[in-house]
């Protein structure tokens, strides 16, 4: 096992999961400097060293363009559960999920244009891209073969990544956003991953126009936050969901214009052929023909959520009325700022309870019940001591 | 049981199923006239009747803009077996296939401007839609909930719609398509179903810009066709089948580009990730998968076939690269004519084996073996007789 207390020159401190337990508990660990006087680029195998004293230094220092930040905040995502429970293999452990990351700037490195020592910012799902593939050139950096994950990718310098629960982060200026002056760090940190999944499919699939009529299946971390961007984009929402539990919620508080119960064939009978786009949060198995049934013809069923089984496909639907079911990750750099700034804007953040670090695996199980409304978030800034 | 011979005005004479063996044999019936003297519009209930004696004429005639066409070449499509069998369901006998219509204009009604009689004409899949519906009103009558098909559909007037295995034949000048001087009738034929059901979603997917690859998944008569209008448009294609016996003759005779034999792990994989789009003809059970593996990212697979089970999607790689599956059916009539023009213009025909009409339940044997290069004509201009 490496020595992650020592593999980088900054010391770091975080809670990680050991095995598939899923169990998170505190963990030295370290990250590179944010700053370096030469350029190495390692990915390209050019490693200039001047003399023996500077070789430790520049062998960790992976980039002039780097910043560093002090975590403040960090949602807690479905997806960070699998990959502390290496729910879809190739987990590596220690593993320190967290890739809804708010925080501080605190060193920059001598290129770095984008922020300054003071500056709030996030970082999200992707950590780094090859930049010069054709999607890095269209400002799909998430589609990246070559991409690196915040949490649990080895990055171009051979380490593995470690996520936002912990004090301090690293990261290429290019993949950190600019968070906006009135956007709240704790209810907006969500967004940087539930916000830029919904807002980007939304957009891409050209579901973001006024009047239209769009479905939201699934209303938890993904499912709120997209009912509030396609609210915010003047479409007519409904929530499909399995139970009556969150209708008035989601009507009254998150502004849903209407709520239909999947499991009531008589409603979603009477909803057939209405809507102009779904997109569906949920990641467990579930029929896609009634959601199928619910698109007008040309409608666009999106999956943002990801079973590990395979789902059954009807045909006949897709090619009666020239449906398309399509899949969409999280979105690029450009898009993500895009997507902060809007919600700046449009004042719309993620419904949070805000924990505290040692809350995280009850945290875990709460979530697995789906009992949060709708995003845990941790206060890293206040809670994540060496001492918890 | 309708008396079929005496239902409309004029005689008609043609072969129809009479139960699910799909068997066919002759079969006397009628088609209403083809002119009118009143506006007869008897799907918005508005009948005139002027006086006793015009009663049985005008409600037999149901448009002054109607064009009566002696037939002479009808292709045969798997879908004609399906009718003819009830293998989707919802046949009802007789059952006269037949919705690759190509003939010469016989008569006219008062009103029509697209045709005059002599003129050689097409009619396909379509013959009648509501005509203001959104659909219609974008020329997707293809896609209109009220379209009456050439074969089995309840038409406007109540009478059971039959199609074009059959000596004569009328339909609305709406959905007639002039046919180019230069297109052979006979191996024409097959576009006005395979032709317009392949290149309707290389357009509307946007499948169709010079220097794409493309994969078309069988090479059967819908297969053969793709390639064609694929090549036409400029892109690189690869023909994807099962075996690799139709290796030389794709490459060779219709001009694919490379070829892949889908059960070859190791062909699948160098080919991974290498298509812009897919366009899948097949209508047997098959793993989506593999295909989708073929697909840069965003790429689209479009199934055309219907498979009458249920395919098993794998959300991940439509989650990972944007990939989106999506059906089509056939086109509209403006773009069926567009489409029939390109294939003029670029020397486009279907590949076919021109049978005489007693050769039918032959045809439809060999058809399930998949036992034609690549599309059957009944000759019915030349072999429809009476005597048969």
């Amino acid at each position: 096992m490496a020595n992650f207390a020592d593999e980088h020159p900054v010391k770091a401190f975080g809670w990680a999961a050991r095995d598939t337990s899923g169990h998170l508990s505190p963990f030295n660990f370290s990250r590179r400097y944010s700053f370096s006087f030469f350029t190495i680029q390692r990915q390209q195998q050019h490693v200039y060293i001047f003399n023996q004293h500077l070789l430790v230094l520049v062998e960790r220092a992976t980039g002039e363009k780097d910043v560093r930040i002090k975590v403040l905040y960090c949602g807690i995502c479905h997806t960070d559960i699998q990959n502390a429970t290496n729910g879809w293999g190739g987990s590596t452990y220690p593993v320190v999920p967290g890739h809804e990351v708010v925080g501080e700037v605190t060193e920059v490195g001598s290129k770095v244009e984008k922020v300054k020592a003071g500056d709030k910012v996030g970082v999200g799902y992707i950590l780094g891209s090859c930049r010069s593939c054709d999607d890095c050139s269209s400002d799909l950096e998430s589609y990246c073969p070559q991409q690196k994950l915040t949490c649990g990718s080895v990055y171009y310098d051979g380490t593995l990544t470690f996520g936002g629960y912990s004090d301090t982060l690293v990261a290429d200026e290019h993949f950190v956003i600019r968070w906006p002056e009135n956007l709240p760090l704790d209810a907006g940190a969500p967004l940087l991953c539930a916000g830029i999944t919904t807002y980007s499919p939304l957009k891409h699939f050209g579901l973001d126009k006024p009047g239209m009529h769009i479905g939201v299946v699934g209303l938890g971390g993904l499912g709120h936050v997209a009912v509030k961007f396609a609210k915010a984009f003047g479409t007519k929402v409904t929530v499909i969901s399995t139970s009556l539990a969150k209708k008035q919620e989601a009507i009254e508080h998150l502004g849903a214009d209407s709520f239909l119960v999947s499991r009531n064939p008589e409603e979603m009978q009477a909803a057939a052929g209405t809507m102009d786009g779904i997109l569906d949060t949920v990641s467990a198995a579930h029929p896609l023909l009634p959601l199928l049934m619910l698109l007008k013809s040309h409608g666009k069923l999106v999956l943002v959520g990801v079973p590990t089984k395979a789902l059954e496909l009807p045909v006949y639907p897709l090619v009666q009325g020239r449906r398309v079911i399509g899949g969409s990750g999280t979105g690029g750099m450009k898009e993500t700022q895009e997507m902060i700034d809007f919600a700046a804007e449009n004042n719309i953040v993620a419904d949070v309870e805000v924990v505290p670090m040692e809350y995280v695996n009850t945290a875990y199980e709460r979530l697995e019940k789906a009992d949060v409304r709708y995003r845990f978030v941790l206060d890293i800034g206040n809670t994540l001591t060496k001492s918890a």
